[in-house]
């Protein structure tokens, strides 16, 4: 059993501690003050720069490792999380204001995803191998050729603050870039620096542990832009993976375009995540649905991508008696600590200017906070012709603030439907008789979401294969990818293939008969 | 048999022929004049917006085919390709350049990926269907989740000069998005206006007799960069195909990249493909060796992505031995016309430029030209210090203009693949006795290319399974993919997960027991 060692405040550059010079405090949103008890070292641009070159060593050694290796540096990354026990637990919950069974409840995601990639990496699936046999009595010969996926190389991970251990330094863009085989640079989120040196020297000591060079794991640390912008910038790098605002996203998504060879970013931005009550369900069940509407805006102060932001119904006596319902239980709702002080001033903002919108009307708000950055729950509604003349009303209002639009007709909920931004969810809450409405709603789904709910509600993500936690822009830059699941390991992944290559040569899961237990395909022929 | 409809010189939306107004001429680089038998008419940006208006309205009913309408639809454009006969040829070949027997065998590749594409999309692959089913017992109840990957939506290919009809209007690009479910609108290239009628009118008629939308095809004409401009930042596409230039390419993804909704481009730009002679190989067979480079360079007239630019070979008297061979085969090339001339001019610019650098040698020129967009055959040599020292030697001249490149020693030959930019292609001459060079460079290589063969030449793409034909940056602007075999589809595809949807909503192929012969991953296992 490995305890957490004592925070230093130090950040990591290829497995070595180091710091000097400037430092920030973390912040205790629920107290509204710093945690003195240490320092955090900025990381400076030379940390970059050294922490680049050192993923940019590793990355042929770390790619050519035996992919059992791969998949035991996971599992003991994962080990080594649960082995920092309570310590882990109680700074990432005082750092992020986040109750101790929510962040316990993403460690056991964390540790989860960590597993789950080391078990894909072991399936070997993702390699996509294919072999075309030769021909040579073809005219002209046909060649040999044999394709796998390789690494694209250094990958800069930027921590998120909405999930200081499923998303941020150990999380699931860091796990499914080491599955593909990618060093990692992370540029950690300073809400939760105690968090991420606390991950960071699990995942050093998993290295070690595993024969991992060193430099495929770097830890960067600090405030402000500039120095994540000089590490999407730097020319090492190869692929980002973000979670946080539209506006983050797309200031990484211009620098890495901007580059002398633009990179992919993956980043997870924007939603709202329509809801749809069609009529039958709602005549049958509002009150139920009004419940389940509310406990899901208002888990974790509605601080989740796939928050409900947004409801949609067609005028009618049930409609009323859902917003009834649903105002009322709005009006109990205790106000929660938000991440930050920033996040929790956005959403204030963003609330007023709903409520101060003279088309929205304010069906209820939460309980008057007392804390310093408790967000109070908002709930409005607007009718589909109002929605429809104001592109300002589908923007994210990150956290517990939702709007109900009243459409007059199924017409005009469709339009509604047709005029959203890509989202990362769509919910049809439906009932037997329901189900011709939504088969004719279902296409128009289908273009503008990445992931399709019947009778459920948008946030809780499950970890696995099926998933999909991506969609069009804005929800995602990148809306051919997963976040989450399995799938997640493609983003970083490229082909090459090998032409009448000696079997000397190549890759041993190229070789005639080295794909046993890993899917491939033959001459055409799917085979496992 | 259907037979070609004389040409009118209209362009295509949504199955209609159109024009009227100003026009431009198809050119003869053979004879270097117009082609006066017609005018070809301009597409205006109200036609951009008519082609993305039907793209769109034609994307969900396209997808919603049954995957045998959409093979069907494929397979009918290659059977009225075949139909069109030598009036096809022989208008290709005039207005490319090329010659009859290129064309013949372009046309029988055309055909072949139409047909490989149509077999693909039955045999239902890229679909990826996952299934995870659900488990109420557990704590929180796990939902059941379904993933199939979706159409893009409406895809912008543009016209190649370099391949009238394989990578033209219903070349590799358009296949592959048609197999994806996606509709096609077509900038055709103004060099092959001709070609691009005839092309367009089967497309059409292949529409017609399978009923498919005939939104799902538009071919749009015109000379300049603002309708193509035009339409990839038409709000309606949702992707882009493109093979030509450096500049061509990165003037597209700029456009993108500053779209509200910025989408994938997928352009396949610029190569030298780096054809390294390790030491035995050259000792042992350097004669052969020069004619196999040769060969492959004046392929052609030099005009593939895949044309051998670089060649990279340790100092030895064997290397003296290859480029005096190498020399005396260029000065036998005849001159071939090029494809345009504006190609015929940036080749003698660029190798003009070569000749007059200083520290570059020229070893020999082909045969003088006497035709007027004749290319003259150039072979140069370089010192690998001073190649090393000068970053524009890399730079691709698009013909057959190709530079040796002398190493000094082993380091050297290192030194300089690890400076180059991203590649289509890398070959390895070899034998036995050069397999421990040969390790010691493929980790470099593979992080800089995309196909890697031994003892062949770069010139020629199996189109099949196993092949990669893309690159890193700047081969292609997404090193991720590749754009001849059937990797391409998945260009036009993303994923879309069901969570809890009523089996009666749900694609055929997602249901219980709904995917016979179709891979798929249940509950983490893969079932064919």
């Amino acid at each position: 059993m490995i305890h957490a060692a004592p925070l230093t405040g130090e950040y990591f550059i290829a497995g070595e501690r180091r710091g000097s010079g400037e430092v920030f405090h973390a912040y205790d949103p629920a107290c509204g003050a710093s945690i003195d008890d240490i320092g955090f070292f900025c990381s400076s641009e030379q940390d970059v720069a050294d922490a680049c070159a050192a993923a940019e060593a590793a990355a042929i050694p770390y790619a050519d490792l035996p992919r059992e290796t791969r998949a035991a540096f996971l599992d003991a990354i994962a080990a080594n999380i649960e082995a920092l026990g309570d310590a882990l637990i109680e700074r990432a919950s005082r750092e992020s204001g986040l109750p101790v069974a929510r962040i316990t409840g993403e460690r056991g995601r964390t540790r989860g995803q960590l597993r789950l990639f080391a078990s894909e990496v072991r399936d070997g699936q993702w390699l996509r191998l294919r072999i075309d046999h030769a021909d040579p009595a073809r005219t002209p010969p046909k060649p040999e050729l044999r394709l796998r996926m390789v690494p694209l190389g250094p990958v800069a991970v930027f921590g998120a603050s909405n999930f200081p251990l499923a998303f941020s330094t150990a999380g699931g863009d860091t796990a499914s870039a080491l599955a593909a085989g990618c060093p990692v640079v992370v540029k950690g989120h300073p809400a939760h620096p105690g968090t991420s040196e606390l991950i960071a020297g699990a995942i050093v000591r998993a290295a070690t542990d595993t024969g991992v060079p060193a430099g495929v794991f770097s830890l960067l640390s600090g405030t402000g832009n500039a120095l994540g912008a000089a590490l999407v910038a730097d020319p090492r790098i190869q692929a980002v993976g973000f979670t946080g605002s539209r506006g983050g996203g797309e200031a990484l998504m211009k620098i890495a375009a901007a580059r002398t060879q633009p990179i992919p970013v993956y980043a997870e931005m924007s939603a709202i995540n329509p809801v749809i009550l069609l009529p039958e369900a709602l005549a049958a069940r509002g009150k139920a649905l009004a419940a389940g509407y509310i406990g899901s805006l208002t888990l974790g102060s509605g601080q989740f991508c796939t928050n409900p932001g947004l409801v949609l119904a067609i005028e009618s006596a049930a409609l009323d008696a859902f917003l009834a319902e649903a105002g009322q239980l709005v009006e109990a709702q205790a106000p929660q600590t938000m991440l930050t002080a920033g996040i929790h001033a956005a959403y204030e903002k963003g609330s007023a200017a709903l409520a101060a919108t003279p088309e929205v009307r304010t069906i209820a708000r939460g309980v008057h906070p007392t804390g310093p950055h408790e967000g109070r729950t908002a709930l409005f509604s607007v009718t589909g012709a109002d929605w429809l003349a104001n592109a300002e009303l589908q923007h994210e209002v990150f956290g517990a603030a939702s709007i109900v639009v009243r459409c007059a007709d199924r017409a005009e909920l469709l339009a509604v439907l047709s005029a959203l931004e890509g989202q990362l969810t769509a919910t049809l809450h439906m009932d037997e008789a329901d189900i011709d409405d939504a088969r004719a709603l279902l296409p128009v789904l289908e273009r503008r979401v990445g992931r399709i709910l019947a009778n459920g509600w948008p946030t809780g993500v499950e970890v696995t294969h099926a998933v999909n936690h991506g969609g069009p822009y804005p929800a995602t830059s990148d809306g051919r990818t997963s976040s989450v699941g399995t799938l997640a390991i493609d983003r970083f992944l490229r082909p090459v293939a090998y032409q009448d290559l000696p079997a000397a040569l190549l890759p041993p899961e190229l070789r005639e008969g080295g794909q046993p237990g890993v899917l491939s395909r033959i001459d055409g022929k799917w085979t496992i």
